[in-house]
């Protein structure tokens, strides 16, 4: 599985390795995580993110787990662990309980929590690659419909294959695109706080060699008003079962400009995505609150090269940080799923998923 | 004046002086600006900023002029660089071209213009007054139909007395109703991606000592969606004769999601702000397009205090920085001017104002 999968792998050790994403855009590094310590760490301070990620870091993380324990209930005590390191990211739970339940008559852990492991990330690279068909599909139709060669996309936040594996859920559909020749170019949110636009979905666009030019959060309203945006696709950390969408902070205020400015506004996730037990995402998604220091504090480099990080605001001026919200599915032209294109209502997400 | 208006005042020695916000919160500096050109580059660099006091400074600019030249016709040219300095703030247009209407027949041009300066600046401190009442107004009006005592306010970018003098707009109601005895907390937009909000408004609301939280631009959906804003405020730097309201970039998205959740939005405007010329803001009021850098390069304090500015983006990837939008007058629930509150249409605006 070398090299398939780029925000991680096995390494030669047999132990998970994840680029540093925290270091992106101006460092390219990796680190090894040999315990279920380390590998929490990682997903608590978003060495590795992206809810795809999480969840394949999670799944290999109960395998590194299984080095280090003698029984399945020694296993359970860690899976708890690994599965309370974020709390808005289904997948996370549900790659936790899934290896869990496969390894409740294993016999050999860690044999078979590598096999499993290996599975379950071979099964969600699969789906990248439906949602990357199904999503650029959409953009032919769109491009078809208004007689256009070339098509402006927005996207928020990070959910290319920093962030999913193998080529992520937002971007799939716009590499496909890019594939099938068609002349792409994609407005990238710089996605304040923690900048995972500016800094992982540029980089990443770079890399792949896709058009694209970073905005700042506040800048999207006015392109979809002025025509320049022509779709928007983003990602989902949850999609509850009426198809509120909770994705990175900020997604809704894109939605409401999208609705307003007739702009298709489509959200790319595989199935895993779905949180069946939640029918008003609105209302019951819990929403993470982080350090109000990731706001007040920026990283970047100096003229120096340096990665440093400066104060933004008065030191002593108190500051919040939702991490999260939810868009209501009222706003939402479709889901764009590893198993089809799906409109986000409870009675077809029921039919098509439950 | 001295002390009276906090942006600006004339010196000791008859020159202009003016607060360097770029330097805020970190520094506070003072700069005089003893030539024509020094005024332009304040204008430009945004040593000087805000609608307001963009204009304050026009005018005492053209008394800069003055000194600098032997006839009205020289001034006329003077004038023009002033008046070109920054493309979307009428407030300067109107100074400059007020100013140059009361001088056309002066034959002392520079006593002339020191006097005519200082009276459109008292004209605005005491338009800044009635802001801050109609505005107090409105506050009080809301706690008493929610039956509350307390609050929270939302604003985008800084509209306080750094902008405007004499205790700004969009904050001079926040003021009023402080000072009224009423329990005042402000959600402060950062303001990407020159951060006014993050920078200057926290830094003007501690110095004032009023209650803040600042928090990333993203953040306002979520906070009203779940009733955590009973109103938002901002300013405005050209309102057209149909209500359509130019403003910092990101304040449409702010609009949009207030009217999705019923939250009261309300621009704060002296009445110079109007463009009569205009009638329908969103096809018509252009928009300045400035450097990509204020996008890709973010400035604030290290560790050891010193201000440093660091890339935030990889390098090689473009940005476009657009600094207003424009909200349509649909989503405003009021305009707060100096003659009282209006709604946001041609109708009433027309039989108030024009």
């Amino acid at each position: 599985m070398q090299g398939k999968y780029r925000a991680l792998r096995l390494n030669e050790n047999g132990f998970l390795e994840v680029i540093d994403q925290t270091k992106l855009p101006f460092v390219t590094e990796s680190k090894v995580l040999k315990t279920t310590n380390e590998v929490v760490e990682a997903i608590k301070d978003m060495t590795v993110r992206g809810a795809g990620v999480i969840g394949s870091v999670a799944a290999f993380g109960i395998y590194t787990a299984c080095m280090e324990v003698n029984s399945y209930d020694e296993l359970k005590e860690k899976a708890l662990l690994i599965r309370e390191s974020r709390p808005t990211a289904v997948n996370l739970m549900w790659a936790v309980d899934k290896m869990m339940e496969l390894l409740k008559d294993s016999t050999d852990l860690v044999a078979d929590a590598k096999k499993y492991a290996i599975e379950l990330n071979d099964e969600e690279a699969s789906e990248s690659q439906n949602i990357a068909k199904y999503g650029a599909d959409i953009i032919e139709e769109i491009l078809k419909k208004k007689n256009k060669t070339s098509i402006n996309i927005l996207t928020h936040c990070n959910a290319g294959w920093l962030a999913v594996i193998d080529e992520g859920t937002a971007l799939a559909p716009i590499y496909e695109a890019a594939k099938r020749g068609i002349d792409v170019h994609v407005w990238v949110d710089e996605t304040r706080p923690r900048n995972q636009g500016a800094s992982l979905t540029a980089w990443e666009l770079t890399q792949s060699k896709i058009k694209h030019t970073i905005i700042a959060d506040n800048t999207g309203g006015h392109l979809m008003q002025h025509g320049m945006v022509d779709m928007v696709i983003t990602g989902a950390d949850r999609v509850s079962a009426n198809g509120d969408v909770a994705n990175k902070i900020g997604t809704y205020l894109k939605a409401l400009a999208a609705f307003d400015n007739d702009v298709p506004f489509y959200v790319a996730i595989p199935a895993s995505t779905f949180d069946f037990e939640i029918r008003d995402g609105v209302k019951e998604i819990p929403i993470e609150l982080r350090s109000e220091d990731e706001v007040k504090y920026m990283r970047g480099v100096d003229s120096n090269g340096e990665v440093r990080e400066v104060l933004i605001t008065p030191k002593d001026s108190p500051a919040i940080n939702y991490g999260f919200d939810v868009t209501p599915a009222r706003l939402i032209s479709g889901l764009i799923t590893d198993k089809g294109v799906c409109k986000a209502n409870y009675e077809e997400i029921k039919k098509r998923f439950n």
